[in-house]
C-alpha cells in the first residue's frame, strides 16, 4: 500500500486540462469538462472533427485552454495531408483554421492560435511539409510552455500575498481548468500551498453555471487544497465573520486604467471585500490587458439566454414566460482593486501608470 | 369574451395563499407551493392529516401563513368530535396542537397558533362543543383578517416610499405566498401597483432554495406586476447601471436596535444598497420585531444541510465530499437600513428610539 506521503509533491501538481501525448502520431489528452465534477474522463483526441466538437460543446473552456485545443486540432487535421503538394497542405491549414474557428465564433483565443499556427506554415517556405507538421506541433507544445510559465509567475507573485494560514475567496474558474494546468487567480494558491502554507479557499458557486461549485471546487480538491463552496449570496457573511483574509479573480478583459470586465458576480464582491477591508487582486496575464482601452465603460457586455437562469438544473426554475436578466460578465471599477498580480509583477494604484510601465519592458523578467 | 380591462380591480389582488371555504363543514383552501411555478393547484384540505403533511412538506410555508395553517388544522382535528365530553373535547385539541406542532419543530408561529387556540377553548368553559367549534374556525377566520390588516397597513405605508416608474428589489419571498395574502416586502407593491403606479421589480433568485425565482416572481406575475428575474451575484450590475431605485426585504427577526436576521444573501444586498445610495428598507410587522433582543449578534444563526447546495435542483453540482456551508438567513446591522416599515408607521434612524416609541403606543392606529 503507498503511503500517502510518498506522493506528496506529485499530489501537489494541479491536474492538467490539455496535453499532447506523444510525438505526431499521438493524441490531444483533455479532461472532459462538461462531465465534471461527477465524472473523471481524459478523452484522447485524434482527428480534428472531435477537437472541433470538444471546443464547441465546452468540453475544453477557458480562453488559454480553448487557443491550445485550437492549435493541437490544426496539427490533428494536417497530420496525414500527403507529403507532394505544398499549395494542398497550405490550403488544408487554412480549412482547418475555417473550420475550428467556427466551434465558438466569439472566442478571441480561438482565432489568435489558428492564425499563429498559419503563420508559422506561411513564415517557412524553405521547409517540407513532413517539417512544416513536425514545427507545428512544436509551436501547439510551445503554447503550452508559455502558458505554464505566465500562470506559475502571476502564482510566483501572487503567493508571496498569501499568509500561513489565509482564507481567501474565488469567483467562478479562472483556475487551471480554464488554462494548460496552473490557473490564473489559482496559480497563487497551487504555490502557495505546494511551498507548505496552510490556505483554505471559499469557491463562490457562481450562477448562473457554476464554473465555482462545478470546476474551482474540483480542481483545488485534486491537490488536497481545503476548499468550501458557498452560494454566491453568502460572501457577504464569511467576509462579516471575519473568515476572509484575500480575494483573488481572473478576468476576461482589463481596460488601460484597470477597470476589468470578469464573470457576472465578480463587481458584488468587489464591493463586498471594500466594505470588509478584505484586500482585493486581480491576476490578469498581460495578454488579458487591452492597453488601448481607456475604461472599462468601454467594455460590451454580452447576454446570454434567459434560460441558463430559470433551466440552469434540468428542471424549470421560474415561472414560464417571466422576464430574466443574464449578463454574462460585469465590469469591476479599478477604485475596488487591491492589486494586479501579471506575470511580470505586482501593480499597485496607480495601476495606468503602473500597467504603462509593464508595458513599456518589453522584456520578460 | 370577456374585456381584460373589466377584471382590472380583480387581477389587483394577490393570490390567496390559505383560506377557509364554506363554514365548519368547509374546508381549508391552500396554493400548493411545492408544485410552483410550474404547476398552480389548489388544495381542499378536509383532514388535520392532510394538514401536517401539507406543513410539513412546505406546501404551506412562511410564519404568518404556517400559523394559519395550523390553526385551521387544528379546527379540522375536532370538528367530528361528539358533543358529548368537555374532557374528551379539551383532550383532543392538545393532541391536535402537539400533533401540528410536530410538523414543523422549530416554526414559532406554528406552536404560537396552535397555543392561541388552546388558550380560546380553555378560556371558555361556559360554551358547548359545538359552540366551542364555531368559535374555532372564527378565531382562525380572523387571524387570516388581522394578517391581512397587518400586510395592507405595511403596503400603505411603504407605498407612498414607491414613485412611478420605480424598480425595487427584493430578495427570497417575503410576499403574499408567506402570509395569507399581501405579503409584508410585496405589500407596498401590490399596494402602489393598485394605485396605478407603474413598478417594476427585480426578483433575486435566492439561492439555494430560489424562493425569489419560484415564488416571488410567480406571485407578482399572477397580478401583473411587471417582474426581471436575476441571479443573486447581478443585484450589483443592476444598481451600478442605475435601474434600481429602491430595495425591500422581510425578516425573520428584528432585534431593538434594528439589526435584522433575513435569508441569506440579505447583508450582500444591503451593502451594495449602500454603495450605489439606494434606500433600503425593511418589511417588519411589530411581530417579528424582538425588544428583548439588543442587538444582532444574539440572533442564532441555522445551518442546513449541505445537499439544498449541491444538490438543489435534482443533479450534483460540486464535488462529492466538498466542504460546502449553508447558512439559512445572515444579519444585516441596523446601519445599512433606510428605513423600517411596520404596521404603525414608517421608522426612521437612531432605530432604538424609533421601535421603542412604536412599542409604547398599543392602540393600533
Amino acid at each position: 500500500m503507498m503511503r500517502k506521503t510518498s506522493c506528496t509533491i506529485e499530489g501537489m501538481i494541479p491536474v492538467k486540462t490539455i496535453e499532447w501525448r506523444g510525438d505526431l502520431d499521438g493524441a490531444a489528452r483533455l479532461i472532459d469538462q462538461t462531465l465534471l465534477p461527477n465524472e473523471v474522463r481524459y478523452l484522447d483526441v485524434r482527428d480534428v472533427e472531435t477537437m472541433w466538437e470538444a471546443i464547441r460543446m465546452l468540453r475544453v473552456r477557458g480562453a488559454p485552454a480553448i487557443g491550445i485545443a485550437a492549435a493541437m486540432g490544426m496539427v490533428l487535421a494536417v497530420r496525414d495531408c500527403p507529403p507532394i503538394c505544398r499549395d494542398d497542405f497550405v490550403a488544408a491549414v487554412n480549412r482547418a483554421a475555417a473550420y475550428l474557428n467556427s466551434a465558438r465564433p466569439t472566442a478571441v483565443n480561438l482565432s489568435w492560435a489558428t492564425r499563429r499556427m498559419q503563420a508559422l506554415v506561411a513564415a517557412h517556405p524553405e521547409l517540407t511539409i513532413e517539417d512544416l507538421k513536425e514545427r507545428m506541433l512544436i509551436e501547439a507544445k510551445a503554447m503550452v510552455d508559455e502558458d505554464n510559465a505566465v500562470c506559475q509567475a502571476i502564482g510566483r507573485f501572487g503567493a508571496a500575498l498569501i499568509k500561513d494560514g489565509d482564507s481567501w475567496l474565488t469567483h467562478c474558474n479562472a483556475g487551471g481548468l480554464a488554462t494548460a494546468q496552473w490557473g490564473t487567480a489559482t496559480a497563487p494558491i497551487y504555490l502557495a500551498h505546494a511551498a507548505g502554507k496552510r490556505v483554505h479557499v471559499f469557491a463562490d458557486e457562481t450562477r448562473p453555471l457554476l464554473q465555482g461549485a462545478r470546476l474551482t471546487a474540483w480542481e483545488l480538491q485534486q491537490v488536497g487544497v481545503p476548499v468550501t463552496v458557498i452560494t454566491d449570496n453568502m460572501a457577504a457573511t464569511v467576509m462579516a465573520q471575519g473568515k476572509v483574509q484575500g480575494v483573488i479573480v481572473g478576468t476576461d478583459r482589463m481596460a488601460a486604467n484597470g477597470d476589468f470586465a470578469n464573470k457576472i458576480g465578480t463587481l458584488g464582491v468587489a464591493i463586498l471585500a471594500k466594505e470588509f477591508s478584505v484586500p482585493f487582486y486581480v491576476a490578469a496575464p498581460l495578454s488579458s490587458i487591452d492597453m488601448q482601452l481607456e475604461s472599462g465603460d468601454l467594455i460590451p457586455i454580452e447576454e446570454r439566454p434567459p434560460e441558463e437562469v430559470s433551466e440552469g438544473f434540468g428542471r424549470r426554475t421560474a415561472p414560464p414566460g417571466v422576464r430574466i436578466y443574464n449578463p454574462a460578465f460585469d465590469v469591476t471599477p479599478h477604485r475596488y482593486i487591491t492589486a494586479i498580480i501579471t506575470e511580470r509583477g505586482i501593480v499597485r494604484p496607480p495601476f495606468r501608470d503602473g500597467l504603462r510601465t509593464l508595458f513599456q519592458h518589453t522584456s520578460t523578467p
